[in-house]
């Protein structure tokens, strides 16, 4: 190991403890002070906030710097900008959102009386420390703080090197918001190089999940360098299939929508499927309503030659539809790009998305609730939508009041994930019997007692 | 790679596509079907009873040779016979059991109405491609079959290498089973080298989750080379801690059924905290009853001092008492033996549990209310019980019917595994609008829809 691997790996031993030590505190602190705490984070933001925005001027200053070199795009750069639109209040609302969202520790999901005197609870409670590592935008090492504290887990927090100023004073200001409660303040750690990522990826004594959020690519090295579980959302490979029962104005609409909306966004649509009945009837006006938008066609043989044939010729034919290669099937253009085929069957399509999709949401426009039913069995995607737009597929829309990503992985917490896919639960058995409970007194025979299984009616328990 | 690895390789993969084809067409099958495909497979095993024995002879005589030779334990060959007891019959009856069980798929979690005529569904669905990995015990593969079958998950199943021709013909019923049925017959496969485990450990796109069911080398070899996640248990390395408000008799009854009731189980007590305010009063009777049950002590100096000074000398203290090493408690003893120490208080109790337990199962032995929340937040296990053996920790005793293990991960099932530890969910969202649902018509401004977010009572859907 290198002298810089092994200084990392003796400071990432530490903050990994410290987190756990943190982490196994806190469960004696009941959750209101966890509320508290968010508000405490709040005030502290305003107190620090010309502090923050002084060290995020130093890091656009840095990113000018690396733009102007034709290292980072002015996009990218843009991102990192606090003091943008509304962006430090939105994230001080955030905050106090996240504060008031309900506690999604310490209800009861199974309870049962296994005897008299004998009762069992199956409570939501922390998984334990987070390791999030995302990109760019400094914003967010507060709003996973929050989400963090809010459902009892600790949290160790890896930004991009871009924002790593702000996000050191951002992170400074938690900790010193935590010092005021009776939550230890190495309960949130921000860390600032991969060496240390790399070392804690090794921690699985420590670390309960990693939680990666990024690109594609981030996810999958992480998932080969850890023994730790990781939550993470491989990439949004979204379809819309008009059935061959769909309606033609909805058709329209929803992949209009699915596609532009924000296409950028993990939930649009990448890829446009077309029963084969539709070729030169519903699929025109679809094409036409897509070149409208301002977007570019992909298109298979068929497809193409549906919209060659019609006369007048739709507008932008000539710059804006081509046709499409096997490769594009399995791209997130994250543009205003969109790939398209035909199909010949319901049977068919579920086919192409089971094997091209990434299993994220992926939609159906028909009037035919059979084929409607059978699409959403059939098409393995964590979301499986009829006659709506695939941009649905989102924490605040589904209602959960918060998002921390959204998960394509397809144990624990699947789709969008709230608060709920950071808890997990424990079970608190309790005997009230005279004696205690013991196993040897249950079992076939002669004076051995049978297990009652008796559902309690329990909503949640303060343990 | 080797000639063997490609081979392997290609074998792996073929087997892995046709275990998600397999999946993915399940999923248009109705979930009776699956029920109706156990009864079938009952009545395969009963047809090929004598095929299947003949099998397990011929692994018992290879066994055997292995014993003579020293090579393989007498109790691991026992494990192999299939005729021994009512090893037969209750694997039959296993089937059954699981047949009768409620289905866990098609329950609704979450039903939300996101706008007039916008309904949101959280669906339990299973998983996709089980890979299992167990040891010995051939009959293993029927009972992980059916459970896998039940919970609607493909699954690949691979059995220690003494009971392969057992495993071979009992998967070849099962098949034969399967073939009758609208089921694929690659839904349940056995494979039955190492190389093909390796290979199949690669391939995350048909496979979705691994089960190791054997030793902690085992689970933990297997989360290091794959990306895939892992459903394993590490150990059972589960604690009694006898509080300073303990009641004598509860200690004794409570730590001894701990210990004795299954040693070699991975939910039996391997450490006893006393407290010190016990070491001359309670203390010295639970020893007594531990050395009744024949079981040996490893004593810190405080609790061997206090059993040697007292008179007359408990029996057995210089045969069955000795000093304990540090490393004593971190073993799992799966045996008579048991690591003893003192602490001075609650909060030692619980740092000693929280840094040494492998978050199994640990039970405090106490009248104090308080001191029993207290050690139930604060011992970060998977189950904390409270004046209960340790050994309660199953899933049948929990009344899930049965168990698919016991898991010391923390995502996504913890403690006991039953059914519901094989499933996921989708969201089903169905626009039943006039002109379906976009996202472009929410937000805020003149003429735009807010979302309803109201909660719809629904707890099962058939989609």
């Amino acid at each position: 190991m290198s002298q810089t691997g092994a200084l990392a790996s003796e400071s990432a031993s530490t903050i990994a403890r410290a987190a756990k030590t943190a982490f196994e505190a806190s469960q004696l602190v009941p959750s209101s002070e966890r509320v508290n705490a968010l508000h405490e984070i709040r005030r502290e933001l305003e107190n620090a906030k010309a502090e923050i925005l002084e060290a995020n001027r130093k890091d656009l200053q840095a990113a000018q710097a690396e733009v102007d070199a034709g290292r980072m795009a002015q996009s990218l750069m843009k991102r990192l900008d606090l003091t943008k639109g509304d962006k430090w209040d939105s994230m001080l609302q955030g905050v106090t959102d996240v504060a008031d969202l309900p506690d999604p520790t310490g209800k009861i999901t199974y309870a049962c009386e296994l005897d008299d005197d004998l009762e069992l609870y199956r409570v939501s409670c922390p998984i334990g420390v987070l390791l999030v590592i995302f990109e760019a935008r400094p914003e967010v090492v507060v709003n996973i703080a929050a989400l963090a504290i809010k459902s009892g887990n600790a949290a160790i927090l890896k930004g991009g090197k871009e924002s790593n100023e702000t996000v050191q004073l951002l992170s400074k200001a938690i900790q010193t918001a935590l010092a005021k409660t009776p939550i230890p303040n190495t309960y949130i750690q921000a860390i600032q190089t991969r060496a240390e990522v790399s070392a804690l990826l090794e921690l699985d004594q420590y670390i309960d999940l990693v939680i990666p959020r990024g690109s594609n690519s981030l996810v999958r090295s992480i998932q080969n360098s850890t023994r730790i579980p990781v939550m993470g959302h491989a990439d949004g490979l979204c379809a819309v299939y008009l059935d061959q029962a769909a309606d033609a104005e909805k058709a329209a609409r929803i992949t209009v929508d699915s596609k532009t909306d924000y296409p950028a966004a993990c939930n649009a649509a990448e890829t446009l499927i077309v029963h084969e009945a539709l070729l030169s009837t519903t699929w025109p006006k679809v094409a036409r309503a897509l070149l409208d938008a301002d977007v570019h066609l992909l298109c298979d043989q068929r497809t193409l030659s549906a919209l060659s044939s019609i006369s007048p010729a739709p507008p932008k034919l000539s710059t804006h539809v081509r046709p499409s290669k096997p490769d594009d099937y399995r791209t997130e253009h994250l543009s205003l790009t969109i790939s398209v085929l035909a199909v010949p069957s319901l049977a068919a399509a579920m086919a192409h998305i089971n094997a091209h999709s990434s299993h994220h949401t992926d939609c159906i426009v028909t009037e035919d609730t059979s084929a409607a039913s059978i699409f959403c069995r059939g098409v393995d995607s964590a979301g499986t939508f009829v006659n709506a737009s695939t941009r649905f597929a989102d924490g605040f829309r589904y209602g959960f009041g918060t998002e921390v990503g959204i998960s394509t992985g397809r144990i624990h917490a699947r789709g969008p994930v709230g608060l709920e896919g950071l808890v997990i639960y424990k079970y608190m058995l309790r005997s009230k019997g005279p004696n205690g409970h013991i196993v040897g007194e249950f079992g076939v025979g002669a004076g051995k007692k049978q297990y009652k299984h008796v559902k309690i009616d329990a909503a949640s328990v303060l343990f």
